[in-house]
């Protein structure tokens, strides 16, 4: 595609800066695999093929996926290693092994009896039988089995040893969203550690063999505590990051990779009215459960500088009023109405689920390199 | 497309209640023609040309849309009379020209002097002139002029019919979801209607010509109120219905017309797991302001039948969890894994942008009548 300039946009869209995506991956693959595990990024952030092929070094790589029509779509685009990381469905075990009989090593996850036996009993295609983790809960938060639950992990274990293959344990710590500091955040992961080891001695004391013992949140991913034990780290929205990563305290502003491009509409009550509302930053708020709320976003400049206190202060479907914080001691600059602004937003995953591509850009240059598509739906 | 049955349907998925829609649609329309306006519908929620057809009587009906992208879409289905209702910006002029070129009698919004002018400047394609309206803003919600100014409409006026024309006088009482009871409501919709009304007085007096007076948000569009000089009224939420609406007291959750089907996949502490998260059902916790909160929604029986007091509570990307409201006295109910729920929503408009389609049903029929395309972007 030829090169465009973001004064050419139509707006809203939505940017996305590779240098900081390279930046971000970078970090996350690092800081993994020098605590000798896998990265296996979560795909579920950017459900775009352009990207993922940006953030693999080769397709063979594993990633995690959220839907299975992730899996379908980067199926197309030569993946094959993949975790369906939420808990399976009798009705989904058809698309599992479709997928599975065109070559992807798919594997899902169990957290009951109930659903193992679900899989033991599913009709094998050419013998096939679906791998499948046991999740584990180490924080309360969703799904997964207590990993003091000895006996329960043993039965699931048996039950997916009958028909299916138990490829090893799994936890997500969602709860690690709420950590304040440095220390919250490294207490958080090792719980998140303890669990999934601890589960995976239970299993391989009663003879099964457990070969991955897998774990991630981008919080934990990046809270650098040793990770004996562990073979691998998911993480997704870390490739990204957003307000509430920085609000938890793993990023700043300045590493946030995508942004809403907005332009002025109007000018009321001292705030400036854009083309920005919900339907494009979405409704996530995550930032108000956290100690600095963001609103519905970050303002920048056209060219992605952060304008100090200046916040997308609330969203209708597509207009947003975009303001100071509250006490906040700057001055609120002049907005022409035409002029361009960038978003930062509280929650990537939500927010680029609202749009259907990527306008990439580069550092401070007006320069529109390439458009990348994305996907949604099940 | 061959009828299947809902339970066919991958999920989560959107249901679309093709009768609430029709009944839906009929009242609005009643309660507008009855006191001798027109009603002209805003698709922003909708965003289907299927739900569009059923809801105009013919596609020469007015309309609304909040995006160009609606209106080039509704173009491909005919559609010729409508509304952007937002404020226009120069960089779109271009497209609104194309699509006034193409036969569509599309008109614009503006509430300053500088906008108008922007309007009157735009290079003239066949000497189209573009025609506008001036919004008028009656609740201090967002953006518009003050009915009260009369000098700023009178010098607006004057600027766009230098260039474009007046096409008349416009408002919507965002305020009015914020009503709790029928007579709050009624105070919105008279102030909403006197501010249109009185912004028409003043340019009419200083001698322009305003042939279409529009008003309207679902909320003030079923207050009753009396509608003399009023033309239009437009509403946009009230096809479809949420918990919102239920909560501002303008339907029961009965009149519903949406709703995301999803799938037991788990059980924890007391809870059960379903694959309906924030993305199926979207960010929006808009009854989380009202004094009856529905959390993430109402959850219904694989019919549609509300099971009491059974909310989806919490949602993360693609999990959900569904559990009793908290001091309730009924007993939650069995759910075993594999079961199908169908989840009411707090905002159709958010919800419904989560996909890329309605499966319709009608009544409590377990078939799916046919699968409508919707659409996103701008």
């Amino acid at each position: 595609m030829t090169a465009t300039s973001i004064g050419d946009l139509q707006t809203p869209c939505l940017l996305l800066c590779s240098d900081r995506l390279d930046r971000n991956v970078a970090r996350l693959r690092d800081s993994v695999e020098r605590r000798g595990a896998v990265y296996r990024p979560h795909l579920k952030t950017a459900k775009s093929i352009d990207v993922t092929r940006r953030a693999l070094r080769s397709p063979a790589d594993p990633v995690t996926v959220s839907t299975l029509k992730e899996a379908e779509t980067f199926l197309e685009a030569g993946l094959t290693d993949m975790i369906y990381a939420v808990g399976i469905a009798a009705a989904k075990i058809g698309r599992v092994r479709a997928l599975r009989a065109r070559g992807v090593d798919l594997a899902v996850l169990v957290d009951s009896v109930e659903q193992a036996r679900t899989l033991a009993d599913a009709p094998h295609l050419n013998e096939d039988a679906i791998p499948a983790f046991i999740e584990i809960d180490c924080d309360g938060h969703r799904s997964g089995v207590d990993p003091t639950h000895r006996d329960l992990l043993v039965r699931i274990a048996a039950e997916l040893t009958n028909g299916a293959g138990l490829r090893g344990v799994l936890t997500h710590c969602g709860s690690s969203y709420s950590a304040r500091d440095a220390a919250d955040l490294e207490a958080w992961a090792r719980r998140e550690r303890d669990a999934v080891l601890l589960a995976a001695a239970h299993l391989r004391k009663a003879g099964f063999d457990v070969p991955i013992v897998s774990l991630g949140s981008t919080p934990t991913a990046l809270a650098e505590i040793d990770l004996e034990g562990v073979t691998e780290v998911r993480a997704g929205v870390g490739m990204f990051f957003d307000l509430v990563q920085s609000g938890v305290g793993v990023c700043s502003p300045e590493d946030i990779a995508i942004s809403v491009l907005t332009t002025v509409i109007g000018k009321q009550h001292g705030c400036a009215i854009v083309d920005a509302g919900w339907m494009a930053m979405s409704r996530d708020r995550g930032t108000a459960a956290q100690p600095l709320d963001w609103k519905y976003g970050l303002v920048c400049d056209e060219r992605g500088r952060a304008i100090e206190d200046l916040l997308l202060l609330d969203a209708n479907q597509e207009h947003g009023i975009v303001g100071m914080r509250e006490g906040s001691g700057c001055e609120m600059p002049v907005l022409d109405i035409g002029a361009r602004l960038r978003v930062l937003p509280n929650h990537a995953c939500a927010t680029a689920a609202q749009h259907d591509c990527y306008h990439v850009v580069s550092g401070s240059s007006p320069t529109v390199h390439e458009r990348w598509d994305r996907f949604g739906g099940w």
